[in-house]
């Protein structure tokens, strides 16, 4: 499972951190009623997740659409905007579960956050 | 559900976000499990994620106690320890979902993280 921080935002930490959090319980869910021998599969091994740093929005909606069109699960986090950002605002893309050799090609190259 | 960072490590930001999302993931799967009517509503008001700064294991240990001593679900984070600290270091402690008036009286005097 790889979460990528829109970083253009810049969030503090503490909100990056209930993002990215709200990102892995929405494709933990997803990816059990979906995907469940990859969500099995990614249990098993330790629940891996990488939070990486993602820039703009566009950085990660091409990202979204790189994932998608490999079947790789994906999921939006909007903010509520109660105190860093304005209501409706995507501050996190969270991709997978997925086998690396799926998922490297498309997060591969980002630095970790 | 409050995430309590055991701060005292000095973790990066990354590295925190990894952690609370684990505890986030446990939780919400245990409380769906535990706790459905409880693990309903939260997720109905948007799954709220609060994340504190515990401190240090010491601290973090009576917090567990107080809590599960109210009822209210706990959860330990223990970290692989590939990077920044041993194997099987605590590294955040994951308490609900509960109601405010329940959790606040056991976290509701930590800082934001």
């Amino acid at each position: 499972m790889v979460l990528v921080v829109r970083t253009e935002l810049r969030l503090t930490a503490g909100k990056v951190a209930v993002q990215v959090a709200h990102a892995a319980v929405m494709l933990s869910e997803r990816a059990a009623a979906k995907e469940a021998s990859l969500w099995s599969a990614w249990r098993a091994q330790g629940q891996k997740k990488i939070v990486v740093d993602g820039g703009s929005l566009e950085a990660l909606e091409l990202l979204d659409r790189a994932a998608r069109s490999r079947g790789i699960l994906t999921v939006w986090v909007e903010d509520a905007g109660l105190t860093e950002v304005p209501p409706g605002t995507r501050t996190c893309l969270g991709l997978g579960p997925a086998r690396a050799t799926e998922i490297d090609p498309v997060t591969g190259r980002l630095p970790l956050f």
